[in-house]
């Protein structure tokens, strides 16, 4: 079975990487999907953080990373996978992934939502953080994967 | 007496209907109050959102919507009612909702907020998702009443 | 209409206080129900806590105290009443009402539970807390009322 | 692949069979393990949960039912299996069940734990809710599956 | 020992004062660090906030108001500073302040994060609720320190 | 100064010594103070909870443990410290402890209590949940110091 992992990774961190790797060891295939969101506060282009995704998994063979511009259940449907893997790094997300389960479940009840706890390393590292810290010039190597850093660095150098 | 239900209703959805509904059988009458705030995502103008609340809302004869600009204490003066209903949907709307009715008996202590939770049903419908999916194209026809199923198509094609 | 404040009020706080004297102002009548459950580790027995509450309201000329032994929904059919109020003081209690209330609409559809806020004098205030302090000879002359004063005094002074 | 469902079942409720059904449609088999908790305020006995579960969902051909006295981790090392389910109710089980997820992976690597989120019409049902309710002679046919009803009307009888 | 509390104060509410009194109390000196950030939603400069904040604590010896544009850490490091203090309101707070904990003592191991609960009675005041009653001309007198409304009320005269 | 660090330490974990360490670098001195309750579910008792602190802790010079029964506040009084250090896990955790800060402040306005976030590798160690991993023969040697391992293994096997 091939399960699903959509997000934004804006930019990916090593608790996108974590999740991605416990959860390639459990399903047959996992498919990394980039919300190909138009937010203005985007850092990275869905392209770049594609890149980034498939950089950082090269490791992984049972990983594919894809974009997807619309709803989630849309890409299941077109992909006929029935799991879609989301990270929980804390309680407040917990009542947005509630929602988001159950709504994905009410406009295609075949597919099903496995919450997975983010390592007890990462937590506390989301992808906002990261830009912040970055942006300030703070060292990101112990919160985002190798390509991410680097890719950081030239992002940011190139808007000052 | 008549309870005030305040909100941005943007748009509408079957959880604020449920929750009218129910309010309306307890209370003599019910204002619903459309907040005409100048957000600048709003996707329904205030007028927009007050017809399509009446339209949803007109099998309940003790109910009425009006338009509101401003804080709304001052709403309840005007009309004299001193109870405010809110529906919650989940633990991280308590506490805003907590500061939100403690700082409204401070403006003006002779008014009472009741939290009525949201019907089993309707929990995972919020506004802003709605309009997400919507956006994409998905069914909301379990999300929201028929007069705004009909408006966010005209609306959202319009878009286009 | 009269509405219905159920809990096991072992003792009564300032905060239930607050709750009563605010819900008294809304409502034609207030009926304040000692749950009469069995716990081993009730302080007071439900006749006492009975006594405790009517010192403690007697003020407000509509409101009633009563003992109940089963459902709340049951004793709302016996008076008639289609209101239960009810208290929160915390986030952490949310989640066990709105579970209670969409359970007690399961089991008696006609009725609503109206949430009211815990003062933001009294938030801190638990019946469990306050039996604490009482019983390490702390002062919860701020804590609990007059009456319920004296009643942990002489109460805790026989435990010993 | 076999997944794991470890819970208490004191009853079994709508909640857990909903949970039950959704995974048995995802992986291979499931075993739904009951723990041998020595509770004193346990109602039904371990064999009497898992006779229960059995008649619940017989209509399920991949799923079994087992008792386990002991770390759960220790009985998916027993019969090899790499995933545990669990049910989420509410915002206030999500931490105890982050911890144990994560004491889990400490204690064995190789598992993996998935949240599902109990459905939209269950999470107000709780086990101890369904004894409270049921204790007081309230109607449980909406809240545990009909052996359920069965027996807590025959376990209640006996213990009057 | 000097302690550092960061904050954005815009503007300064009466729980960002009560938190700087019971700190000044404990701490030899406090240092407040208005951060320089950039959004374009504030309502006061960066100035404006250190003016407002050096008014509204002159009665308290031990505490300076300074600027800082960046990462606290680096703020703790220029100081030689290993305290940092944040006040709490709310539990939805809670875990942004966790991972912010987290993530300063990865970037700097020296340094505590000293979390503060908000006085009962300053609990649901929130600079950007405080801005909302100013804008809709409401009494924000018990919500802000006397510089405070008088600031508020040029500053949105101003605006209209 | 000297701060406080109040709890039932049933048993001490590596979270608590985490704490103890982080503490008593920026104070003074640091005060563990066992909680003397007699609450029948205690594994150790208050004098075998001291002596497996002091063990835990012989390495900080200034950290003293002490056994009280009865109010922080009473013990905060006896030895004139205004500090209390909690450590808080989770989210559950701190509505109990702005409760119980609260409260702390009412019956004695000079002290303060500071919460320190839990270490990121130690969040998910309760003393319960080592009680029942050991109770069933799990390693607990990456959740409690070394002379708890021993401990329990003694005081668990005698219990068989």
């Amino acid at each position: 079975m091939t399960a699903v992992y959509p997000g934004s990774f804006d930019p990916p961190t090593l608790g996108h990487i974590d999740v991605i790797e416990r959860a390639a060891k459990i399903f047959g295939g996992l498919c990394v999907v980039v919300a190909n969101s138009s937010r203005k506060d985007a850092l990275f282009s869905a392209s770049e953080r594609k890149v980034l995704l498939e950089k950082s998994v090269k490791h992984l063979k049972n990983v594919v990373v894809d974009i997807h511009d619309g709803l989630t259940v849309d890409y299941m449907k077109k992909i006929k996978s029935r799991v879609i893997i989301r990270g929980l790094r804390a309680v407040s997300d917990f009542e947005y992934e509630l929602a988001m389960a159950t709504m994905n479940r009410k406009l295609y009840p075949k597919i099903e939502t496995f919450i997975m706890m983010t390592g007890e390393n990462y937590y506390y590292i989301a992808s906002h953080t990261v830009k912040e810290v970055a942006l300030h010039g703070g060292d990101v190597s112990q919160l985002v994967p190798k390509p991410v850093v680097d890719a950081l660095k030239k992002k940011l150098h190139k808007k000052r």
